[in-house]
């Protein structure tokens, strides 16, 4: 069996006419004679008016019955997609999660899938049905509904295809496929053919929408091939898959960016073992999340100053933890909302010499001033002033040929 | 164990602040000791609005997908029930009927319930919880979500109360209880403290709409005592129960009435055996409910007139079938929509004498023409000009003294 997963993200599914769209697809893959599983997440918005329900009827609603209430949505359209299906002569049915079942792990509203049981579905391609699939939920040992992170139809969809054992998965959404940096930003941006699954989740964390982090890295661990297109377009769209897979035409796949985030500057840190550590504790205990380091040497040997960026979002409580962190001592906090975390990513760089001192060059060449620096081995971050964002990723995006066929 | 069932419709979770309101119902069943069992029907307009999806996207949406997505309507009622009496430190859960499990036979979307197992729900009540039940749905043998009839969950509830062997069971609802006649109709009409299941069928089918004709007959046959009350208001509502609970003071608990009939008469039907199943055959095949029928002797002794009542919505198609039905032989077809049913009900009327001799005489004191005459045990039914229905009902809830306490 030929067997293929379909995803359908909420926007895909955004509207009765576009479900009839959906169906056109899945049926062009039935006439390619593939056994089709059809995997879809809730018409879109529906998630977040269930969500505000429970948040506008009591302070602590629970968990568990709120998962019950949001698995609704995914509910909902697979019945729909199977309907259509159906009115138009094919044979097929939605499944539920507790139907298969699915099973999940962990808390409520971020379960994890530990197994997708296969006889009933298989059994029913067999005999010739389309399975519409809900995504985003599953059942726990207690035989109670469970979600799974928000984004995690991607997830289901990937798991769909490790446990039926799919040739293809293909994630269809409302762009066009994973481009070199945001179509919205620079009109050299340019649609990737194929990336990664490592430098796709350095674009997906950095800022690139298009799937979850932790779906990506599902489909690394599990070596399953996604494609991600349009639904709306006949184009193809991108291929993420492994490394070797790839061809190292370009060094750099990517250039990515952020623009939420602050940076705070601890001016005359005592500098005694152990001081980073006394800042951060109350940070992590608060669940923010510290991104780019920066040290300085201090030429007194003494004192020194520490700069770090947070999210904006959680910029006032940072702010609140370190002014009243009574283990350590510095002369003044300088704050900076104005910044933006520009990335270059891309599996090449490891090999390929001078891609840092490419990036600095050019950057150095218009006058943009490198706030902060931090690598991991696929990519190179700097913190660079906001109002210089645009040209930074242009100027970059062009030292680095992405505009090239890829 | 004390057990009581709780039923709320529709309007009584309308929205999150009705929802606050059935949740404090609740816990004031709990403080008085109960062992509360809850049932809920989708908030009030959502049934329909889903509904409509289907009958949007498809021209045939198969019935088998129109119940997993009308059963979601039930399913964010119970959760958000249930959400809320843990938000305020009370255990509960929603139950889903798969869950239960609550076990149907028949077609989808007219499903009946044929077991509600008990293990499930009565462990978790032993601990202390409060299941909230989803009305109106179950699951067959196929592992499919099946619906009831619409308006379900009356049966859900009663039924509840029966395998799970409750004390009492209460339905809340819009209005106040049952009413002699329409309070809307007429002034006079009076809250009914309490009525017999016989009673209250014939009440509803010919009108009341408080409760489905199929939720009453399933309390009859179990001998579930109901309490129908509103859940706006404190005062006490109707009891449905035995007929010897009733105490006997009124021969005639109350005065019901249709609006959306048409009389049809056939002038010179040649009278042969057979006549009247000629007529009737095309009506019943094509699902038209004939209500009332009357033929009259003709002087001749060869031809006669025959007059049927079927509802307004089957008329054009009832004419259609007469009109082409080769079989018969008339001269004429009188139509006549100006008309209207009143029914006088009690159990009382078996027993008492001059009753229909009553009914007649007060009608014609106001010169009240009788078109059709129709009588079970405890009924009789009159059919009038449309212009005196108000005028009819008044009347007659004067002659039987019903405004007094009952």
């Amino acid at each position: 069996m030929k067997i293929i997963v379909l995803k359908f993200g909420g926007t895909s599914v955004g509207s009765l006419k576009k479900i009839e769209k959906v169906v056109k697809i899945v049926i062009s893959y039935v006439k390619k004679k593939y056994k089709v599983i059809v995997v879809s997440s809730a018409m879109e918005g529906v998630t977040n008016e269930l969500l505000l329900k429970t948040q506008n009827i009591a302070k602590n609603f629970p968990e568990e019955e709120k998962d019950v209430i949001l698995s609704t949505g995914e509910q909902i359209a697979c019945a729909l997609i199977a309907g259509k299906l159906n009115d138009l002569g094919y044979k097929s049915r939605s499944w539920l999660g507790w139907q298969i079942p699915i099973i999940t792990s962990g808390n409520y509203s971020s379960s994890r899938i530990i197994e997708i049981k296969k006889k009933n579905i298989v059994n029913y391609i067999k005999k010739g049905g389309i399975p519409v699939i809900t995504g985003f939920q599953g059942i726990n040992n207690d035989f109670r509904i469970t979600t799974l992170e928000r984004g995690g139809s991607d997830t289901s969809a990937i798991l769909c295809a490790k446990f039926f054992k799919a040739d293809k998965c293909i994630i269809f959404t409302d762009v066009k496929g994973i481009y070199t940096t945001d179509p919205n930003l620079t009109k050299s941006a340019k649609k990737i053919e194929k990336i990664s699954y490592e430098e796709m989740l350095e674009m997906a964390s950095l800022g690139a929408k298009v799937m979850q982090p932790a779906s990506i890295q599902e489909a690394r661990l599990n070596r399953i091939e996604i494609d991600v297109k349009s639904t709306f377009s006949k184009k193809n769209g991108t291929i993420i898959t492994k490394k070797r897979n790839i061809l190292h035409k370009n060094t750099i796949r990517g250039i990515s960016f952020t623009k939420n985030d602050a940076k705070l500057t601890l001016v005359g840190v005592k500098d005694k073992p152990g001081v980073a550590a006394s800042i951060f504790k109350p940070l992590y205990e608060n669940s923010i999340n510290v991104d780019m380091v920066v040290q300085n040497i201090s030429p007194v040997g003494r004192e020194t100053d520490l700069t770090f960026t947070v999210k904006l979002e959680d910029l006032s409580k940072t702010r609140k933890l370190v002014e009243k962190n009574k283990s350590i001592k510095f002369k003044k906090l300088i704050i900076n909302r104005n910044v933006s975390k520009v990335s270059i990513v891309g599996v090449g760089m490891i090999t390929t010499p001078g891609v840092t001192f490419r990036m600095f060059k050019a950057l150095a060449k218009k006058k943009i001033n490198i706030e902060v620096i931090s690598t991991s081995e696929i990519k190179i971050s700097v913190l660079i002033n906001k109002k210089n964002l645009k040209k930074s990723v242009e100027i970059l995006h062009q030292e680095f040929k992405l505009s090239s066929s890829l």
